[in-house]
């Protein structure tokens, strides 16, 4: 029995997220039954990151456990005949069978793409947040450095979740500009539920003049989702990609 | 009566290209429709391009006479309250009543993209032609040079049509490199039916090692569609914009 650790890319737009849900198209769904009509196993993979509906990703990643012959960075390519085009497996290799995807330590990096200028661009609709008034660049990236660190990130965390350890770690986190697009970039140890896309709701209030940049440290220390900006549209977040630090066994 | 100039952005991924056809979904379809629900009046647009099935745009043109009073700039937003989210006007502006976007001379700038990696990435497929082998940039660029300046570009179109003057002007003819994305940007006085897809697929082939850099010389000289290249397919291409030399009044 070997496990295999897949990268996965895929456009959100026509799924109702990552996990498994009867009855509904979801990514994770795709995946099973494309391995399992490969493989001629019943597999179901293991997720690392559970993304929310319209939510996209460059380097999502997920193990299975498997009796196949065929080399294990074979299975990518393979696996691509039976999906979807929305859905590209973008490698696979052998792991260590006790390699679980969400319990190592690992560094995930996200994207969040604003489009920021007077009129949307059709072919930017399904892969960034139209905002049309002017945003300061300045204003937004002195707001991200107060949010870099170790905190309690309570009031970046949707109430519709349980976790009771809302600390993590954010090593880096950056907003940059590629002609009409504003790129907030965002690496930590994890994340809480819609965290970047409240961390991005936020960045966008700050920018449009509606909360000072010093005021994230408040934000931080008041442990409530309300004091934090709006929760961003799905559409502009792309999971681009996640790190452990040990992973392959060769 | 006043005629305003659009300029028109749209993901062609749904519609069977630019022009009315009945019964089809078509870009043009959908500016009348907008139009002339928001004038009050029987609208028919004049396009620039008619673009084919699957052709982006950021900046197509197109022509309407109107009698409102509705001020010619503010048009644009109001009209795209209307108007489905994969099309949006960019400007308008009042042109003189004689304005005739096909006659007035131009300079077309076209962009074809190239996803140039092992593996496709979802959320480029439907605005880059996926190519999985290696590409020479340097060949591609070479070849792009012999292209470049007034030539019969016989060669370099589709059979299916009926022009006879296929002689055209080629301003700039460039190849570049962004990540892994080729984008191969040409401007012109005009292009015939397929001109710039089977430019792109030219090029493709020079850059895998199929055709020399320097027979483009010969292929321009023989006449002949067959001496060419393949077409590229549609969703690589986007018209980028349209340059009148005079087109507005004011």
């Amino acid at each position: 029995m070997k496990r295999i650790k897949l990268e996965i890319a895929y456009d959100g737009t026509d799924y109702c997220g990552w996990q498994l849900q009867p009855g509904l198209p979801t990514v994770e769904a795709q995946i099973n039954k494309a391995l399992s009509a490969l493989l001629g196993e019943e597999i179901t993979v293991i997720g690392a990151s559970r993304t929310d509906s319209g939510v996209h990703a460059r380097g999502n990643v997920a193990v299975f456990d498997t009796e196949t012959r065929i080399p294990p960075q074979k299975i990518c390519l393979a696996v691509n005949q039976r999906l979807p085009e929305d859905i590209r497996v973008q490698s696979s290799i052998e792991v260590a069978t006790d390699f679980h995807p969400r319990k190592v330590k690992c560094r995930k990096t996200y994207e969040y793409r604003i489009l920021n200028r007077n009129i949307a661009l059709p072919m930017e609709r399904l892969y960034s947040n139209f905002v049309y008034y002017s945003l300061d660049m300045g204003a937004m990236q002195r707001a991200a450095g107060y949010l870099v660190g170790e905190h309690d990130y309570k009031s970046f965390c949707s109430v519709k979740t349980q976790v009771k350890d809302t600390i993590r770690t954010i090593y880096q986190l950056s907003v940059r500009k590629e002609e009409d697009i504003i790129i907030i970039s965002v690496t930590g140890s994890g994340f809480l539920y819609n965290m970047v896309r409240i961390i991005a709701g936020t960045l966008i209030e700050v920018g449009r003049g509606a909360i000072p940049p010093e005021h994230m440290t408040a934000i931080l220390q008041g442990c409530d989702r309300s004091l934090a900006g709006p929760t961003a549209p799905p559409q502009g977040l792309t999971l681009m990609n996640i790190d452990y630090i040990t992973d392959n066994i060769e």
